[in-house]
């Protein structure tokens, strides 16, 4: 076997920055709890989507370490659009719920976008609501932003890395992730030169390789291949894909493994955007209730 | 003198786009009339900035030419804040009012963005509260969209190119024109691979030499300089800049004038965004009275 000379990229451990994240929240939510009460997220799930279950655990489990109270509701999948119309409206006015989580994906016939405009944007968790999108346009950014977004930046600026006037890419374009991500790196302050890539850009390849830093948030397994990643780049993969090898079941990013090869950061995946993720949610429920206790 | 031998690109007439819009939306003012009475714009100027009294006048004159009740506040430049604050929930609570303009810019110690946050979204013809901009991020461009963006959209649209897979260029970051315009070039319909570029961007000629759309949007007479355009590129200038030429006050775009020698499309500047901008306010008041009316 010949002998490989390459320099291994060095990992953004999201497990590591996520921990030391909640150490700080878990002060403060011992903080706010002495001016009257913990923190309280109420998390709503409809149906019995495996992975939303899973996502859930993973949620009240993060509350149950930083000193967050956690609620949970259960609707049924064969509950209707009112019902959780009703519960959301009646979260909305309980003085002591704090956060609100509603979690995705709804079952066919909820209408997604318009649940999460119901919530009242200060108790908007996620920070998908309108309002609390759209102050980030406006150049806003210490209010409730959205948790994946958010992770992205932070674990950006724990490299150390100066990003002002760096050549960022975003591949996807979603509500959730891609868009919001643009925003915030081409923010004052983050100061990136931002491009928005999506499944009608064309050169994916060149695109990825004039960047400096890729935000690849696609929900493809490998779609960005390891020779598209400029050397020295960092490399923040968003994507969370279950596949199977040789019959068993795995996780792997929108990038390639061997990008590591080439960038100069990598995050890895599991163990980098997620738990960093679940940070963020936590951080926007402790900012919720110290505005609100 | 030499021969020259050039193409010179053709011209984005907004004065004769605008006045097309203008037209549709005549015959959309007098059926909402029919059913009830004409829409109604509000216009609140604070204090006496003469550019702003020209700025006003020319959207009141369009409202004239439509079929627009406006109605104009002066409020001198010695008010409060507080005065203002009142005014605009007066505004918004007034079931004759369709439309809501803070003319910007407020004097000294108000602050434009609370007070934009103030504005009934319903009435906020000029698009600019956060939850109108977020719904862009969310992909819902069928609400009121801040009308210079969407101004630049119609007059790429005009120019029949296929604008899906072109790499789009917008230099400056503004919530009020760069940032959402940025947002709209991304979305699914116009799906433009976009690039926000800024003042901590590095290489502005080579982001611009790699784009086959540049939108100006910086406020720097002929900060863009001709031979940074592409061949057959198409030149968004939303810049109107004031100078002094030869003793005699004229007005020039953010991009030099000669680069209509390499492009394929350019707006002129005045006679381009600026009437294409008021158009776009007056279909938004339009629009805003229709879900009214």
């Amino acid at each position: 076997m010949p002998v490989r000379h390459y320099v291994t990229a060095r990992i953004i451990d999201g497990r590591a920055l996520g921990a030391i994240i909640e150490k700080g929240l878990t002060n403060e939510a011992e903080a706010i709890e002495k001016r009257g009460r913990a923190p309280h997220l109420v998390v709503v799930i409809v149906g019995d989507d495996a992975a939303s279950h899973v996502y859930v655990r993973n949620k009240q489990r993060a509350c149950e370490r930083i000193g967050i109270k956690s609620t949970r509701h259960d609707l049924p999948s064969t509950s209707n659009p009112s019902d959780l119309i009703d519960l959301v409206d009646n979260l909305n006015k309980d003085e002591g719920v704090d956060g609100i989580l509603v979690q995705s994906p709804l079952p066919d016939g909820f209408d997604e976008i318009s649940i999460t405009e119901m919530i009242d944007p200060e108790k908007d968790v996620d920070g998908f609501h309108p309002v609390n999108l759209g102050r980030i346009v406006t150049g806003k950014v210490d209010g409730l932003l959205p948790c994946t977004p958010s992770a992205v930046i932070r674990m950006l600026e724990s490299t150390g890395e100066r990003l002002a006037g760096k050549k960022a890419l975003v591949v996807g374009r979603s509500r959730i992730v891609g868009m919001p991500s643009a925003l915030l790196l081409a923010q004052k302050g983050v100061d990136a030169t931002v491009t928005i890539s999506h499944s009608q850009s064309q050169d994916l390849r060149r695109l990825c390789l004039d960047s400096d830093i890729i935000v690849a948030a696609v929900g493809r397994p490998g779609m960005i291949k390891s020779d598209w990643v400029k050397k020295d780049a960092i490399v923040i993969d968003v994507g969370i894909n279950r596949v199977e090898v040789d019959g068993a079941s795995r996780l792997v990013g929108d990038v390639e493994k061997e990008a590591s090869e080439r960038a100069s950061w990598v995050t890895p995946v599991p163990g980098g955007v997620g738990p960093m993720t679940i940070a963020m949610l936590m951080r926007n429920t402790i900012k919720a209730a110290s505005d609100r206790i």
